[in-house]
């Protein structure tokens, strides 16, 4: 069958430059004689893969010399907990502001840990907005303030990095992460799970400021103390190799398509068709403020719902998959990622005018 | 270049078989148009994916109904910490076993949680033996007894399941998970790394006893916690799909070889072997007692240490890839997984034999 245009929240899209690489030196890699999925971790060849990818990431995000950069498991959802548990400092309270469903889970989590000052939320607008900042609570004496800078469910995103004063700033990063640039300086914590704009799923990358490394309790596990990973260079365990050599070939792509400020011109203009076709709409309409519309998942409804089934069946035959939205909200949801190609979003644009004239 | 023998201790061989169908599948997955790192998790493709994988999991080992099969990250190391915290059950102590380096690891990390009971220790042999049973100490008040079932760096294997009274009985499998027939109910939890028998690195198989779900306090984080991964079949954060999936792939070329009970064979002549030559050696020995050499890693010592280099440098040029011995210990290794064809320790020993004849 002919390649789809795939519209997952994640994991998503690789390009397919990426997945003929690897198709390719799937049983040798390099003359090797052997695949990269065999390699000892230890060795030359998989060290190689590894540092080339570690630069090219350092490189694309420009991240300062005084952060460490971690490649880890769990997803975000690990995070959730390995941030309180390491970067609590001897306070008991953090901030996080409540954009949506990640932020919902990351602040259940974090509560087992400290308590939790709510600086400021949404919910009473079902997230289709973000506080203004004019709004926000800010502790000082909190050990860190924690925010999600894309909600893949809601498909709202911070268009600015927040103003914190002298709060560490940390961002789940998970949905937007190589989508626009951004200064690194402005963080304590950016992590980020692969899955959406890096690569395959099954690794977080965790990049934190040198001094926020060291702080963790010694009851925190091994695996989740952030020293203890930055000693090993993220080998404290077997990393997934794989995995690591996939986000690799995808950062190399990312490169040879200009980096993030030219993906980001990419993106932008790929949300912006989307969003205009809904909006000049009577059929579709997307319920985000105008200001804080994600440029990765645009979630939209249509105004006779009934037809909801029709319309993903529909999309489906004509190669558009996976355009459902998340079980908890409903409605249709595109996730239009780094990887996936303006054509696809135009031929969702096609699709859904067709779509509409004929009903 | 033509693939080689790689005798890494993990990650190692897999069959080329699954490499075969891995890479004809890379791009478009049973004609579903995408490959499956691109499948959302929850979609009905990877959900089919990820089915017939765990089932071929609990066909392959007898896995009766009253144990739960998780597949997590963080590998054993996770582990180390995961089980006291998730299963001491008001308890204040734990049985350990240590009969090397990865029981030492266990021991350590699980010292941050409980009282450590040594009920034995091979440390005065230099771990080349196992503690005979009516030595082992067991206190019946403790939450449980952890073993190590192979050891990959001294290459000490247990050759059956130790009696332990009452107390749960937990495994790290790690290294010889699959290679031999095991009765499941005699243990609590088995948990073991995909990177050496199993397929490439970045997922843990965790087999739990019910009655060993649903102990641990609030405090753990929650991908830490057994029930909460059980409660939502592992995806409490989005699994390392692509891994799950060649995982699958390994247990059904396993299945095509005949199952456990076949590969046990052939890994017994492999093993068996490979120690004739070495015993009948005068350059080569293994110092492991003989009732518990390990027949998925076989370490060996050359008589002259100095020849040590050549000896690599030579098998490197031969095709026999990854036979030094673990940095802590130092000499060859010999890891020779389910998925080491017999050719490749024919190929070595007459290299070996080769070597000797020459030097």
């Amino acid at each position: 069958m002919a390649r789809i245009y795939n519209f997952s929240a994640g994991p998503s899209m690789l390009p397919e430059a990426v997945l003929l690489k690897a198709q390719q030196e799937m049983l040798d890699w390099q003359d090797s004689g052997m695949s990269v999925l065999e390699m000892s971790h230890r060795g030359k060849y998989f060290m190689a893969i590894a540092e080339a990818m570690k630069n090219d990431l350092i490189e694309l995000l420009s991240i300062p010399e005084n952060y460490k950069v971690l490649f880890l498991q769990g997803g975000a959802t690990a995070q959730f907990a390995m941030i309180p548990q390491n970067i609590l400092n001897g306070k008991s309270s953090a901030c996080y502001v409540n954009t949506g469903a990640w932020s919902t889970s990351a602040i259940k989590e974090a509560g087992k840990y400290c308590e939790v000052k709510i600086a400021a939320s949404s919910e009473d607008t079902a997230y289709t907005s973000i506080p203004k900042a004019e709004q926000w609570l800010l502790d000082q004496d909190a050990a860190y303030l924690h925010y999600t800078s894309n909600e893949t469910i809601h498909g709202v995103e911070f268009n600015h990095v927040p103003e914190v004063g002298n709060l560490p700033l940390v961002c789940d990063m998970s949905s937007n992460i190589l989508s626009r640039t951004v200064d690194i300086n402005r963080f304590g914590i950016i992590y980020a799970g692969t899955q959406k704009n890096m690569g395959p799923a099954g690794v977080t990358v965790v990049i934190v400021r040198e001094d926020l490394i060291g702080l963790a309790p010694k009851s925190v596990p091994s695996v989740f103390n952030y020293a203890q990973q930055a000693k090993s260079d993220s080998m404290l365990n077997t990393p997934a190799t794989y995995n690591w050599y996939l986000l690799g070939l995808v950062l190399q792509w990312l490169k040879g398509e200009g980096g993030v400020a030219a993906i980001e011109q990419r993106n932008i203009q790929k949300a912006g068709k989307l969003y205009q076709a809904i909006d000049q709409s009577s059929l579709y309409s997307n319920p985000v403020a105008l200001e804080c519309r994600s440029r990765m998942n645009i979630p939209f409804v249509l105004a006779d719902a009934s037809l909801d089934k029709e319309f993903l069946s529909l999309a489906e035959k004509n190669g558009l998959s996976t355009l459902a939205g998340h079980r908890s909200v409903g409605g249709m949801r595109a996730s239009i990622y780094n990887a996936m190609p303006e054509a696809g979003v135009d031929a969702l644009i096609a699709f859904m005018a067709e779509f509409e004239r004929t009903h």
